[in-house]
């Protein structure tokens, strides 16, 4: 039988089609993207719950001219599928095929890269005015999920809507989701909300809407108090967004194309800005997404099996490694509390907080937040532990500054997610971290190679009086054999360990995980009789002065880390190596220095791909690392011959 | 005749007087408060403002045990007269005296350095946590804004006051200013609470709350649900709060000391966490300041002419040239709009937004939403300037990087109080700027030298299509013989200005406005016979390629900037050259390349001083920039000795 699919691929395609059809349609989509990222992996139960909200949008509105924003941008898998990208999919998130979140270069119909929440609403505020300003009369739509919109970007913006003087629809995607799992003031609202409506209240809410929508091109004025009023008679307003000037409109059936093709059609003429509040299902007709949606969020490739699914089994990793020395380290010492926002399975918080549920407290997509929630913790003697992700830490730049570096307070980072993260791609690179935070004094940033040192570098940082950043990235712990190399010394502060002696004077300077490529470089350039030094850096911050003095002695050195070459731990060694030259009475006569080379993320955004490949292309694979030792030595014994000339 | 101020030192001393002796006191306050600002210079108006609750807060709570928590920080003077500190003002903001911030270094009555928004609910949330998770019974008071509550922090904090199950008492100070100024949706919701308050209204709710205050000890089930419905029966509630489930009382008048001891005294011993919203009135009690409180925000020392002031005149500073460039610019090009967060007077808006109205958006405290503003403006095809102090762009880190450099939109960053900032001290210094900046793909870093530059820079910035950001100091430009120096010569690409060739090789690259130090540096030298190249960077990304060359080449560098050492711009130029090393064919010989030595700010926080004092701390003085060339040729010479033996 053919499907309705195989006949769409642009929105002008569902526009010949009956709103009956379109159920079907949804459907088929639905059936698309669980085969899809079942092959791929990918984000699951959202992009299931958003079928229908994407078909109506597309029908409704022309997103060559009108304006659609995604906030964090996972769940837009139906808009990809109906704006041209649908055979792209087998490459879901690969090298070379499309992204799992919005991308101009893919589309016409994508506005930004997004990943991070909150700043649909704020980003559609800009467009919106931009439109006012340039007198042009596209019509620009947000979308915010419930999770979202208590991001305090959205908050801000929400706050500034009183701007815009013409249309602008931004549709808060409220699903059960978000509401089940954080504690805020505004999940409690929603959940009041949804609790106050029956599913028949809901249809009415739809009805009194259409009905009361101020004529088509009419726009007059007092007709929006009108409009509200009229509502209002019918429905119960909400006073949150009341109360901030902000019309309101909803709740409404989120899965219902008919509804949402009239809502939408009727809203588009509205000369203000509003919100339409729509109910939609996480993992919607999928079984085991609908049942577990938080198991479905984002995953890796799994079996289908009838509607059964397994999740492929994963290795054993980085952040697995820190719950786990996390709840030993907290058995021992009560002062330890950890705090996330909105990330305790990612953050491997999981089993912390069932053991320890009121030491463990999450703020929602609230990374500003959390980062204060920690300081005040910190004042008040205990021994706060901050689980957000590298690119999302970013959010809390200015408090990790003031509140906690600046205070000197003693704040331990747990910055999963750091460096290359694989198919997530550009926005979820953590390839920053060190860079903004080895500016700020007091702070302390470690780099465990693997499991034990996760749990040392922990141990570190609870005996340390300051805040410490101890960074990991996406990836499994390398084997038990990497992990016997690194000596199991304890940490002290600013120390690195030589795990391999070599005799010729290079030695490899790897940080963090980095270092299992660095000892196979070593291996491979053994077989080429180049017997270099490795040593495990441990501390991007500060740098230890023995690598300085090896350096200084001669030794040429090479610095291999997971983040971005400007700004990072290379930056840092050979920052420190010049700031060896007015030192003391007199320098080291300058010809005996070594050579610093620098390896790591250069300047350009990295795309979708395997983490692997993504550090063979920043140079990082011990392939790439072995490969930049032969060629430094290749010189600098050229260098040797033609100075003896 | 005595007054009451010379007994009163610590807040015991206060418990001493009668309500009616308060009353004097607060006015003596006042009066040494405008004194000694009008000696020093400082935050005049916010401070008349808060001496009654300052008073009162100290009278009823301990806060050697309990903890007050400041917002901005910058009204705390009463609070500091109050504990201890009364002898220190003559040296406020001054080299060894006090902060004009709190500051935990000075007493133990300080918790937080503090001088951005929105981190008192925050930071308290945390204390109060951390309260609850050790059992202690210390009450936390927090104080915030009526212009710092619409910071997304803030309302991350609101959003999550139902973790706290225990005391917690913001007082939401509330004056008229923030109120006509900005246009958010709070701020009119409050503007309406407001006007539906007569004076009569605001003593009945005071004696409405102080009537329904739960027994004292005897908290129990149900008592906030009895008084809150108790106190919403004899006053309007506010939605707003209470749809956020926040209990909230008020408005009550913050300036009547009697009532606000009652208040804080009653309301202290709630078992849970309330807003208190308090009227106070800007520059109270001084006619100037009450009449302009905006002038008297944060000024230099001014004459008291009987009750007016004249505000000593500066020179023209950066900040002027800017705004006035803008103005020329916009003026030639329809496209430019600007946005700011609640800094239209300090980042030099003021003139643009009178003369261009529409084109000019002030989101208030909203540093996130200002950028993701000006990303949809850009989207739109417009060119937004957005105007933030550099310590305050901090917080819109993450979207500078997604939704403006990932996206490569145009958007123009004009980044003042970069660097050093004098006497507002380490909270607000802008030394981070490049750093966090030059690790984003598509960034343009620019430091214009002074006034000329800075309208080339701009013309040169809205020329370019990417993001740019200018950087440039709180300070007043250069004379007209620098502006010549800099030879006018129109901003390209990456490309650094050579402003004096010296015969000898060594040239110091300076970056923006030390470029004044470094011209002056290269005079000092040749009156010792060494003749110096002084290099104008302009760019600090991309770093001209033609300064590596020159150090590859040998001459030695000496890079110079208003910026932290780590990750800064001469970091930048170290990592360009090591970047050499493996570059093309074969590499120059080693020996012949020049050394580079980079000057800037150091791994700790800078302090309170003049601005002079503190370049001349971090060795970018003329003089220091000076004796650090003499210094390394020193070493040079020894060295090439020492080789030749």
């Amino acid at each position: 039988m053919t499907k309705l699919l195989d006949k769409v691929n642009y929105p002008e395609d569902l526009r010949q089609l009956s709103v009956e059809e379109l159920k079907v349609l949804a459907d088929e989509i639905r059936e698309f993207i669980t085969h899809s990222v079942s092959q791929t992996g990918g984000h699951l139960a959202s992009n299931l719950g958003m079928v229908e909200v994407a078909i109506a949008l597309h029908y409704v509105f022309d997103f060559k001219k009108d304006r659609l924003l995604w906030d964090v941008g996972h769940q837009c898998y139906a808009h990809k599928i109906l704006t041209g990208r649908k055979d792209r999919f087998t490459a879901l998130r690969q090298q070379g095929g499309i992204s799992g979140f919005p991308n101009p270069a893919e589309s016409e119909y994508d506005l930004f890269t997004v990943g991070h929440a909150g700043t649909s609403i704020a980003t559609a505020l800009g467009m919106a005015l931009g439109a006012q300003n340039n007198g042009t009369d596209e019509k620009i739509v947000a979308i915010v999920g419930d999770a979202s919109i208590v991001n305090g970007l959205s908050f801000e913006a929400l706050n500034n809507l009183g701007l815009v003087k013409r249309q602008m629809l931004i549709i808060l995607n409220d699903n059960s989701m978000a509401i089940d799992v954080t504690q805020g003031a505004m999940a409690k609202f929603l959940s009041k909300v949804r609790l106050s409506h029956t599913y028949d209240d809901i249809r009415r809410t739809t009805n009194t809407i259409l009905e009361h929508l101020p004529v088509i091109g009419k726009p007059m004025e007092g007709a929006l108090e009108n409009f509200k009023k009229a509502v209002r008679m019918a429905i119960s307003p909400s006073r949150l967004f009341e109360s901030l000037n902000i019309p309101y409109f909803g709740p409404v059936d989120g899965h219902d194309i008919g509804s949402l093709i009239k809502l939408f059609g009727g809203m588009s003429h509205l000369q203000w800005p509003g919100i339409l509040h729509v109910y939609t299902k996480k993992g919607k007709g999928f079984a085991p997404a609908d049942d577990n949606p938080r198991k479905f969020h984002s995953i890796g490739p799994f079996e289908i099996n009838g509607e059964a699914a397994s999740l492929v089994k994963g290795e054993r990793s980085f952040t697995q490694a820190f719950g786990d020395a996390l709840v030993e380290l907290a058995q021992a010492d009560e002062r330890v509390v950890a705090i996330t926002a909105a990330m305790p399975d990612g953050t491997g918080l999981a089993r912390f907080r069932e053991m320890f549920p009121d030491r463990c407290y999450d703020v929602g997509i609230a990374e500003s937040t959390a980062v204060d929630t920690a300081a005040g913790l910190a004042r008040q003697g205990l021994r706060p532990i901050v689980c957000i992700y590298s690119t999302f830490l970013q959010r809390s730049y200015d408090q990790i500054f003031q509140e906690v570096a600046l205070q000197n307070l003693p704040v331990i980072f747990c910055v999963d997610r750091s460096g290359l993260v694989g198919n997530d791609g550009p926005t979820h690179h953590g390839l920053m971290d060190i860079g903004f935070m080895r500016m700020l004094p007091n702070m302390v940033l470690v780099s465990p190679a693997g499991e034990f040192e996760i749990k040392d570098a922990l141990a570190f940082a609870l005996s340390h009086a300051g805040p410490v950043a101890i960074r990991y990235p996406r990836d499994i712990v390398p084997n038990g054999q990497i992990e016997q190399a690194t000596s199991q010394k304890p940490f002290q502060l600013g120390k690195s360990v030589t795990v391999r002696q070599g005799g010729d004077n290079i030695a490899i300077v790897a940080l963090g995980s980095v270092l299992a490529e660095a000892l196979a470089a070593a291996e491979q350039l053994a077989d080429k009789n180049i017997d270099a030094t490795v040593i495990n850096a441990r501390f991007a911050k500060p740098v230890d002065e023995d690598i300085i003095a090896l350096a200084m002695e001669g030794t040429h050195i090479i610095t291999a880390e997971d983040h971005s070459l400007a700004g990072g731990f290379g930056s840092a060694v050979l920052e420190a190596a010049a700031g060896k030259t007015l030192e003391g009475d007199c320098p080291a006569p300058r010809p005996s220095r070594g050579t610093i080379i620098t390896l790591g993320g250069g300047d350009y955004f990295i795309g979708v791909d395997s983490r692997t490949a993504q550090m063979d292309e920043i140079g990082i694979s011990a392939a790439k690392i072995a490969e930049t030792v032969e060629k430094l030595l290749h010189r600098i014994n050229n260098q040797a011959i033609e100075n003896s000339r």
